[in-house]
């Protein structure tokens, strides 16, 4: 019973709680014992807050017993990246230097919301030191490891987030997205990762990378749980300066409206090179079903050197006293760049920073011709632990630094971007695809997310985990 | 007779031509015949498009003699500095190099617009090295001299613009200021230099310094010459991406609107430190006449630091593949700034943008008690042509980069600014006062310019040149 209930949609367990085929506090001890078993193993979470949970999780079973009504996500369990504020405890970061704070006064906005919508927040998640990463290790907290093979990497940087979901420990998890870090570990663990539009989720007490384009958002293991935390978490927050004012559009409704009337293109170009054959296998499979043509984005690498460069330079700039008093307490694999992007002729971010404008543009028009773009959200499936190199296309790169070459160029101009997992037959890993769309529209991204997996395309699976 | 012609308004030159007490050609000639006697010792111009003004000027006249309407500016005699495009005439922005550039193709979008009103164009002014310069020297074209004393500066970058309109070249000349470049001049020359809202007059095919704060305006002798001028200049252009489309809203008819109901406040702190007697009796004497209270603007020296340091880096970006290829072309004193520039580290950038989105908010709630700020325009009357330092406090400093100290922190954040003339008793020079206000609010400024003016508190003069 306990390895069933941590197996369920967040909208079963909603819809359980509500209807009391079982109690929000059975649902969190199952999560809570699976985690138990299983974390010391694979390394995702960096703190669980049982006290808080079951306590939560009593209330929400004490105002069903009351007769109250109970909210939209009641008694599911869900987790966050530590970059998250979670109240009473120290906002880690991924770093050892920041274990050093004292612990958060006042949980993160989107906790709140997610708290008000009877959510249960089981704990904070592992991830690669100040979100600089895309493999999901970390010199301090050891690896979160990839629950569908625990020898290969969660992807970065939130890996804590990419395995708790795909272990059963959550439904959903949060994490954030500066240059793909929710949709790397999305296209490794197998999961529907959505990045929304940059401003339209709250960061208001998260702490940040590259607050230009900061995102954060869930990974789930389905669309409908996608959209269902989502729309629990949206909303405008004066809190967090960036955070546009739009009216709210539920995405849930849009899980099952179909992809009538849809223009798709599949990238290709840049968008080919590079990838693993699973990694176009997977894109293709996506693009066959959706009938797409296909489409060239100008200078999508030239996008990338940007995005790495003011991520670079602006990821120091924030780290800057930090470098000088403790670079002994930094992850050797984030010190070095962060060191390299501290020496950065602003020459060359300025040159960054202008094309990123015309870029903008760039992508405004191609989204005047189609509604959605496929792309792969990594090159390969997931490297194993400790792999520092990789060949893409015959030439050995960095896996820490090119596991996103095709996630920077969406997110640095804050396009929405969700990713979709396929298993591809005869293989035991996932890949991700990314269905990017227009600003502002998640409600296309969701449409066709829902559409692939009513198809049976794209899936998420819990993982196995043995006894 | 003609130096009379060439020592009118803009105002009564328009309204002599349109009523015929003379002829646009007669106005035309006074002006070409006062800049043939003496620009060769003030170095104002680079260049003079005689052909092309006579041949306007008598299309003016021929047109009024068939009783067509002549535009709000019939035959009214100005320049733009030569960072201008001017049809058939090379943009030097100041630049030896820019001197092997094909002549410009087309008009600015600002000479344009002159033209449509009729305003007759005499030519192309000398000016800093690609902006970046506060004395109106210029190691390749000599200085501009100021008109009111030939053995000092002009001020810059705008020098030439600022010596044209002293010395009755012209009746208002256009120029450009990035951190002070149209404030500066007019405070040395004397004059009312009007540096507008940020994205307010298009910069359309002129030459650039620092795109996120160039600003392009007239520089006049008077309230009326320069709202005249902007009236005629204003209006959305897609031709300029910054340009905003907002209601035209004409100037003129604020000139003798008074300041009934205006809070106006005088900046103490960082707006005294540094200041001669001379610059604090100027804001004082204006001050006294307007009832000011006194403001402190919060973080002032650190937003002329963060102008600075943004300035030298976005700088030296643009001419970064200039400065690889012709360093021993450009002027000596740019071109070590230059350098600088380019080996700044982004860090300090990325801290210099930051800072400068938090002063944007604290200039709008100072700005949410008062209508005006008063500030001097320059710590010093103009110095000596050739003088490398002076003395601000007790404290020696470079000339060049330092009579913008007070300017600076106002343009980065794109605060509308005009400059208002005074002549202390006894002094031989002029030295100007800054009048700021908020953002889209120059008829404010204008108010307060015309006010002063019709009270003989501020005044220009058309310098006295000698047979």
């Amino acid at each position: 019973m306990a390895d069933q209930l941590a197996g369920l949609s967040a909208t079963d367990i909603a819809e359980g709680v509500r209807s009391g085929r079982f109690t929000a506090r059975a649902v969190t001890e199952a999560h809570l014992a699976r985690i138990a078993s299983h974390d010391l193993m694979l390394g995702a979470f960096t703190s669980v807050t049982r006290a808080r949970a079951l306590k939560q999780a009593d209330a929400i079973d004490a105002r069903r017993a009351a007769g109250e009504a109970l909210g939209p996500l009641a008694g599911v369990p869900y987790a966050v990246k530590n970059l998250f504020d979670v109240a009473g405890v120290a906002t880690l970061a991924g770093s050892k230097i920041n274990a050093d704070d004292p612990p958060a006064a006042r949980d993160a906005t989107l906790v709140e919301r997610l708290t008000s919508a009877d959510a249960v927040l089981l704990g904070a998640l592992n991830m690669g030191e100040y979100a600089y990463d895309f493999t999901g290790e970390n010199a301090h907290f050891g690896p979160s490891r990839n629950p569908h093979d625990s020898s290969r990497m969660s992807g970065g940087s939130s890996g804590g987030s990419g395995t708790a979901t795909a272990a059963g420990f959550a439904a959903v998890t949060l994490g954030s997205d500066t240059n793909g870090s929710i949709r790397v570990p999305s296209s490794l663990c197998g999961l529907f990762g959505l990045k929304p539009t940059f401003g339209r989720l709250s960061r208001a007490r998260s702490f940040p990378f590259v607050t230009s384009f900061d995102h954060l958002g869930p990974l789930a293991r389905s669309t409908a749980d996608c959209a269902a935390f989502y729309d629990a978490m949206s909303g405008y927050d004066a809190d967090d300066p960036a955070c546009q004012d739009r009216p709210a559009e539920p995405l849930s409704p849009q899980v099952s409206a179909g992809i009538g009337g849809l223009k798709v293109a599949k990238a290709v170009g840049y968008f080919r090179q590079g990838a693993s054959p699973e990694a176009l296998a997977a894109v293709d499979l996506v693009a066959k079903a959706l009938a797409a043509s296909e489409i060239d984005i100008p200078d999508a690498a030239r996008a990338r050197a940007a995005a790495y460069v003011i991520t670079n330079s602006e990821g120091a700039t924030l780290h800057l006293q930090r470098l000088r008093e403790r670079p002994q307490d930094f992850d050797p694999d984030t010190r070095d760049r962060f060191f390299a992007g501290a020496l950065l002729p602003a020459a060359y971010v300025n040159m960054a920073q202008r094309f990123r404008q015309s870029f903008r543009g760039t992508m405004r028009s191609l989204f005047s011709g189609v509604d959605v773009i496929l792309a792969p959200a990594t090159p390969t499936v997931a490297p194993l632990i400790g792999q520092k190199t990789f060949e893409l296309d015959g030439v050995t790169l960095p896996v820490r630094a090119n596991l996103g070459i095709y996630t920077q160029p969406f997110s640095f101009v804050g396009l929405p971007v969700m990713t979709v997992p396929v298993w591809l037959e005869g293989s035991a890993l996932p890949i991700g695809v990314q269905v990017v769309t227009a600003a502002w529209r998640e409600d296309i991204a969701v449409r066709v997310a829902g559409h692939l997996e009513a198809q049976g395309l794209v899936r998420s699976k819990v993982a196995h985990l043995g006894a």
